[in-house]
């Protein structure tokens, strides 16, 4: 499995029963994802049969394949975050590659999990539940973001003539939905040609004066 | 209706005939989008139902109601794209601001038809041939300014660290999903720091060095 998740194993005897289960499903959801299967035609049922668990045993740990779709994508969608949360606390106004860089390592993370970052965009479009979680998601690593800017501005390292947190979320929005864009629909040779662009471009708007 | 939708009206009888069955149509569909009607609930029987046309009659001018939608949509979505050629045309290097105020116009023109542009997103994302005009459309743009990047190259006016296609793709792509996130999810009040931010941004993306 590609997708990288790994869940917690307890060490008590009824918290391992528990995670097994759990873990089983996630792998096999994760299986259906990654097989082709999209999050349209993804069934509870599909998951239950792949994974040999009861449906009750099912909504012991997730509310719908929504949810189970979410819990699977966050801990690649966290490790992209977390690269750019490295960026920012490193030294972000030295050069454009660093951010080109940081957007090709994000690409990478992407690319090893693609169709579970694709099931979980198709999920927060069809379920309000998981689009309030993504962009709560958002909002707080925007507000991180601007929180540097705003420390930037202040160095007179970046514009002073935007708002911190209208150019972290335009940040953030651009990055995720070029790189959801390419996964999907772009060529792989393209790859450096896009990191590039993305990191040049979204470095000047904020360091360009 | 606020569409901005009209249509050739055809001189002759049978082109007459012909043109108002199909604008019953069209501002059937319109209408059921403008007062709330999603993309997914919008049925080819209510557009007959309000439009009072019969089936074959639709047929004869719409394959099915994405391509409904698409007719509807693309007037609006060909204004926006006039503003960005307008702007390309003429002296882009000059300002940030001439971008930003360009960006605006858009804004207007989207928030003019929201509830059309929104329904062929959606037509998009559901229907193959829907997306592939539009990325067609978005791509025929692309070429367009790419040629103008180039001799802003040649005048050693824009960057020359990327190539013209990916950065006219880039700044297409996210000045098309920046407005219509924020029709869909944002706040009025912040429409000049959106138009700004997304100006400023992407003009030092291409004049910043």
């Amino acid at each position: 499995m590609s997708s990288g998740y790994t869940v917690f194993d307890g060490s008590a005897t009824v918290a391992r029963r528990r995670t097994t289960t759990e873990q089983r499903i996630l792998e096999a959801a994760a299986a259906a994802l990654v097989g082709g299967t999209r999050f349209s035609d993804l069934t509870v049922e599909t998951v239950l049969e792949l994974a040999g668990v009861s449906r009750s045993s099912f909504y012991k740990f997730f509310a719908d394949k929504a949810a189970l779709v979410q819990r699977l994508a966050e801990p690649s969608i966290g490790e992209a975050a977390q690269a750019s949360t490295d960026w920012w606390h490193g030294t972000p106004a030295s050069s454009w590659r660093g951010l080109a860089a940081t957007v090709a390592r994000m690409l990478t993370i992407g690319r090893a999990n693609s169709d579970l970052w694709q099931a979980y965009f198709d999920a927060a479009a069809a379920d309000p539940d998981v689009d309030e979680a993504l962009r709560g998601a958002m909002e707080s690593h925007a507000e991180m973001v601007a929180q540097r800017i705003s420390a930037l501005q202040e160095e007179e390292l970046a514009t002073s003539e935007l708002q911190p947190i209208h150019l972290a979320r335009f940040m953030i929005r651009t990055t995720l939905t070029s790189l959801v864009d390419h996964l999907q629909h772009g060529d792989r040779d393209a790859d450096e040609a896009i990191t590039r662009t993305l990191g040049r471009s979204l470095w000047f708007g904020v360091f360009g004066h």
